[in-house]
């Protein structure tokens, strides 16, 4: 890949790459981070499993660790969302990844702190309201991806060129990207980067359990599937927690029940402790496309090597 | 574009552009593969809403209106296959899309008729059932797709390279496709060619109603919905028949029930007839991509502009 200087998403964030590590909940901490950012690509920190005090001493550890650029992700529906923002505020973060909330909340503050911020949607709605909101970029995000998800079901696919159409600020695609290959169909669908999240939990430095790394690395397709469309649409792995959902869902259960039934610390059980059972694991539908855990540096220059090459093969048999 | 014999979709259809019109029911008559044919892709007549004796008729007309090669897409699990077999094999039609079915069933029969025979999968799994059972080409079929769809409900984008990891033969994308640079995406995950669907439901030559076209101008993301898959999942546009299903299954209704309040006609009743509130409407995501109904050839040719100039960019950016 020759430098992309001149890309947008790499010149919002200082970066080689227009790569961006998903900032997952349990599975994204200082080490994650820097070893994508040490990578050229953008490390994110995510903030959606941590308390103020152990983000402030994860984007210190991560300022230690390299002097490359990183983010953390910011759910703003999180309880204590102020205190995070108080947080990636004062610690002076380069990128913020807002997420699941309205993008004019914050957007001002984080400005003003000297922050660039981009906004996770799933429609193009959405992104005409970050555009309104001052947003530095937009991060669409489609059906494929792991975790929460939006209740339109369109796929990044459709999705990206939407936005595309609707926005003119930087456009970062999300969901279903785990190689070079799908780096350069989001590229000719108009995005100008990428989102990568499964392909980096499935690393060395992610701090998901090794059994949900494990397995991982056995799903194929459809063992994944979109679920909880009563409470907040997310994609899940097929287990036996999955199923217990699911059926209580088929069953009628109300929003409250199914709340009940999930518990508190469901997703640190699963993702984080590694009770692949009865946890709740979320992964996306490209886990089927990856199947060895490696550092996370050597996965952003296998991305590029894939996209170089795939590159090349569309140029040769098509010019 | 340049000229494309040596892609392999081409070369097997005998076409000038590895693009595929779906072969729709209601929609795809003999108008509609004509006129694509003519402009250099491959059109389809969709047997699925003939009798033995219509499709007949359609084959020979399309004959007469294009001396270019075209096809005829068949439904496996249709009651009346047999016969619809007898006609393709009879007429020697060049191109024969199988779904739906398991594709050993026919295809020796197709190629002692000199048949070339493309089935549609919709998992890696299928993909390779359709290389032992000596296919020539497979299209895979994402979520994103009008129509009967998947159950494992994996996008195109993971899809596409998933199968291309699985089988050898030559791979048509399709779901989620209606522009140019949706082929050029497609083609970057490794896809040698695209089938495309919906777009050319809106087109003059399609035979679907004028109040389904001008109905599906309108249509944004989330107005499509993978529906009734206590049946067989199919994408429908969330009109009053949708919702009357779906209450019935979130009601819990059986598949018996269901195919009750489906009744007969269903499908003719809303694409051919164009009964917009209680005909069934299928029609993929990508419909909120296109936002004017013209003649077909001008569609494949503003396909292979968007191709051109998506690629040019691309490699502007990126090399």
């Amino acid at each position: 890949m020759k430098e992309m200087k001149n890309n947008p998403v790499c010149k919002l964030f200082g970066t080689e790459l227009p790569i961006v590590c998903g900032g997952m909940a349990w599975c994204s901490g200082w080490r994650l981070a820097a070893a994508v950012s040490r990578a050229g690509a953008l490390g994110v920190i995510g903030s959606g499993s941590m308390d103020a005090g152990l983000l402030r001493e994860h984007i210190r550890r991560c300022r230690e660790a390299t002097d490359k650029p990183f983010g953390v992700n910011v759910p703003l529906q999180a309880p204590h969302v102020e205190r995070i923002i108080d947080v990636v505020t004062e610690e002076r973060v380069g990128a913020v990844i807002t997420s699941a909330g309205n993008p004019a909340l914050y957007t001002q503050r984080l400005h003003e702190a000297g922050c660039k911020v981009a906004h996770v949607v799933a429609d193009s709605r959405s992104a005409r309201k970050c555009a309104e909101a001052g947003v530095d970029a937009v991060i669409a995000e489609g059906f494929e991806a792991g975790g929460h998800n939006g209740r339109q079901e369109t796929a990044t696919l459709v999705l990206v060129p939407i936005v595309r159409r609707a926005i003119d600020l930087p456009l970062i695609a999300a969901g279903g990207i785990a190689t070079g290959e799908g780096m350069l169909a989001a590229l000719a669908l108009g995005a100008d980067g990428v989102q990568i999240g499964t392909r980096f939990v499935m690393t060395d430095e992610s701090s998901a359990g090794d059994a949900f790394k494990r397995l991982c690395l056995t799903l194929g397709e459809g063992d994944t599937m979109l679920a909880l469309k009563r409470l907040s649409p997310t994609r899940l792995v097929k287990n036996e927690f999955y199923r217990m959902m699911d059926e209580a869902e088929q069953r009628g259960a109300t929003a409250g029940q199914l709340e009940q039934m999930i518990g508190r610390g469901r997703a640190k059980r699963g993702m984080f402790d590694g009770d692949i059972v009865m946890g709740e694991l979320e992964i996306g539908q490209a886990v089927t496309l990856v199947r060895s855990i490696q550092p996370a540096g050597e996965v952003v220059g296998q991305i590029i090597g894939e996209f170089d090459r795939a590159l090349e093969r569309l140029c040769e048999r098509t010019m």
